[in-house]
């Protein structure tokens, strides 16, 4: 290359001329921030996109500077309106968090620190270790299970399922990939399961079928017989059963599959018990609910969100693992570059890469070591707790509504239901139901999914929100009945 | 459960009592990001974790919370001090990148709106279609490539080769696992390639010997002729050759595979082109940069990311897809209850969870959307010239300097070398130079690592940071000649 190119000086920057203009950018967002979150309840849950939005989400890159400010008021304008709504106290929909404000501010140091929490001695990598060590006494766990962040759960399957994998076979699959498995490697878990428990196995190669998909009983638990008779039948077959995968709160009911069960069929069998608790798990901060939720230490692994049942803003998810060691031996690499020559300041330190699939790393761990701080684990005990009550209260709504009928058992926080009335068809009571579902999510007044059971769809109702009061579920029956009338009134309309 | 833990009302939150405290709180750590960023330069590059520290970091969990502000106040005093030090202005570490002061802004309001970027109509979902728009511009692609955020490179990594694995298979892989394809898959990188290529084959259960690390020539650039032989002997022996990866900066030296030559091979022998251009890949940003970099255009797949060369915090990486029906083949599942019914309000909106791995996704897309904004296009194009100039500068003052001697070529922004003396053997002049990294670290004037080329140890300095000036690199040289002579007239201490 030539030196046409060359810069005049060498020492530009992307820092600001005038940091205090910045700064005062920084105090005007924290101020619209708390804003928007103090009047959060008077306003819609969702509204839809308006054109305005959509043009200006659709024009060129752009290519000279406009600025801080500039670009700030764009969102403010076209973007910050038009969200999800998950922080509304009236949003139920898809099992999303509602968002904490201590760990908005934690994510903001995050990306101010922002270190890579990766290796090599530095506070960050102290903090995740600390947070980590807490979950696991959260949880109930002993300290040597190994654990990790994540994004979330679906990570974190990922990453045991991998570990399983790797221990289980009888080969070595991280060098000769799953052709050294001299038999085929096939797990289980519930019809009910998560479909990211599919999504790992296909990326591990396993192949969907793998995944043995057992039924469940009428409490949408996985049915132990069935799935002893088809482990038999797959060993029979020559194949090797590896895995079990248990749910701790389904996404569609909120069901708890038996884990003692579970981990008695595991031991006996030598297989790896998974368990996916991406959100159910958190209810074991409860003392009285982990009769409900079974020994969930007994899990080789088990997978959880922070971001749904305790609140903290997207994302943040973890994993732990009972073998640490083959935990390390699924993920450890030495690349020359970070290979640990005499540094004095990397011995000691916890390599996080070495279990999980990400070098780089943010500082996800912050955000939940200041809000356990803040909150302490009894603030979020409370919360969960509400949550349960919450569910019941709302069951209790149901029940005493004749428009009104339960869909599934509530277990945990997840309420299903239809709108239904004697003179409709089933196929009519659909059809309504979901009907129901858009026209409420439209108004903005209150916010809940659908799913569908035994074929049919009903109206699902997820409470990982510590914003939602007792009169919101007042509000909720109240919509679904008035909708449910009006329609029947005006079936066409 | 009976009702002896029902809570006394379902009203309980954890947003504050008094948000004017938690406000003002908000405002001081604006006040304090700002200081630390704006003194940054007067500051040591990294500092030891003291006693103090460890201590606070290792104690029991907090079961009665402490409040926001005392958890903040712990955070200044125990943690935020101790970062790993890459945003300061001689940092050049393991390509790090800097962080972008409106970035962390970014992080903040995408925290504060707290969507989950997955389905739904919203303006987060609509914001991400944005930037993955500008940034195939910004790379010169055509927008019939797919693309989707990701935490970085090595889930970029995992992405594309799935997509590749599933693709050029003779068989459903998604079905049928690896066991549905007839012959034994294998690929092929530089022996420069990254560890994450590594970490990505054998997650994908392909087994880390299906990856044939090919030698590289004088330059670091994967050899061509032997490339070539070895598919020839693979597809001779029975094996599937199905993927090439080409490197845009390899992580050692920067180095940068002869893409055009690349994409011959793969075109005749109907091969996938992942290119892997993790901090590379961005110098396409400088027009006359381009025909170094070659044809990336011409790639299958391309992982790159913004926390790296486009300063942005951590974390956020993208990937392309050339082909887009086969990426979301890859990941698309049908949930039922994310199943498409009749809802009108997710009828045309992108379902990013059909092009990775996540579900749940965290609105990393915001801070990217605000800084190509408020910088333009053209303030990251200076930026990563001006670095680039800047490693050419290092390489002439190491070219005057007789007691260092450059260790590789220098094609991008990473140069390596050594402290050298003529009457030093190489085996002295290895332990000289790792001892001189380790000790320009703990001194925290100058922050570079280490890597090991032709088995050698050799200084590196990775220069994504915007905060560096012209005189840093002088200070570099100056310290490490100092402490190379200071070791060299005192080698036992």
């Amino acid at each position: 290359m030539n030196t046409s190119h060359q810069p005049e000086n060498l020492d530009q920057t992307l820092d600001p001329e005038d940091w205090g203009e910045l700064r005062a950018l920084g105090h005007r967002i924290i101020d619209d921030l708390f804003d928007d979150l103090q009047m959060l309840r008077d306003q819609p849950v969702w509204r839809p996109v308006p054109e305005s939005s959509r043009q200006q989400l659709d024009v060129e890159l752009p290519v000279e500077p406009e600025g801080a400010t500039a670009a700030y008021e764009d969102f403010r304008r076209y973007v910050s309106p038009y969200s999800r709504g998950n922080n509304h106290p009236r949003f139920w929909g898809w099992v999303n968090g509602s968002g904490l404000p201590l760990g908005i501010l934690g994510d903001l140091l995050a990306a101010g620190m922002n270190p890579s929490v990766s290796s090599f001695e530095n506070a960050a990598n102290l903090v995740e270790e600390q947070v980590l060590r807490w979950l696991k006494q959260l949880l109930g766990f002993p300290q040597t299970f190994s654990a990790i962040l994540t994004s979330g759960s679906s990570m974190s399957n990922i990453i045991a399922l991998a570990v399983a994998r790797n221990l289980k076979a009888c080969g070595d699959l991280r060098a000769g990939g799953l052709a050294a498995s001299p038999r085929r490697l096939v797990l289980y878990g519930s019809a009910e399961s998560h479909s990211s428990i599919q999504k790992a196995v296909e990326l591990l190669g396993l192949g969907s079928e793998a995944l043995r998909r057992i039924p469940v009983d009428a409490n949408f638990r996985i049915d132990l017989a069935t799935l002893n008779a088809r482990i038999d039948a797959d060993q029979q077959a020559g194949l090797q059963p590896f895995c079990v995968i248990g749910t701790v709160g389904t996404v569609n009911t909120g069901a708890i599959d038996d884990l003692d069960q579970l981990a008695d069929i595991c031991e006996r069998r030598n297989l790896w018990l998974h368990v996916d608790g991406a959100f159910g798990a958190l209810a074991w901060l409860c003392p009285e609910m982990r009769p409900a939720i079974g020994p969930l230490q007994r899990a080789d692994s088990l997978a959880f969100d922070l971001h749904k049942w305790m609140y903290l803003p997207y994302d943040v998810g973890c994993v732990f693992v009972r073998d640490a060691a083959e935990h390390r031996r699924t993920f450890s690499t030495t690349a020359s570059y970070l290979a640990v020559a005499p540094m004095h300041h990397d011995a000691g330190v916890q390599h996080f890469a070495d279990y999980g699939i990400e070098l780089s790393r943010r500082f996800r761990a912050l955000k939940v070591w200041l809000c356990l701080k803040a909150h302490g684990a009894r603030g979020f005990e409370c919360q969960i707790r509400q949550n349960v009550w919450q569910a019941r209260y709302l069951e209790a709504r149901i029940q005493a509504q004749r428009y009104v009928q339960l869909a599934a058992p509530v277990s945990l926080n997840v309420v299903c239901f239809r709108f239904a009335s004697p003179e409709l068809s089933p196929e009519t009571t659909d059809a309504l139901n979901l009907e129901i579902v858009a026209r409420m999510q439209e108004e903005g007044v209150v916010f809940a999914s659908y799913t569908v059971l035994h074929g049919r769809p009903v109206i699902r109702v997820a409470i990982t929100n510590h914003r939602s009061r007792h009169e919101d579920f007042d509000r909720l029956v109240g919509e679904v009945v008035r909708h449910g009338k009006e329609l029947l009134m005006a079936p066409a309309a």
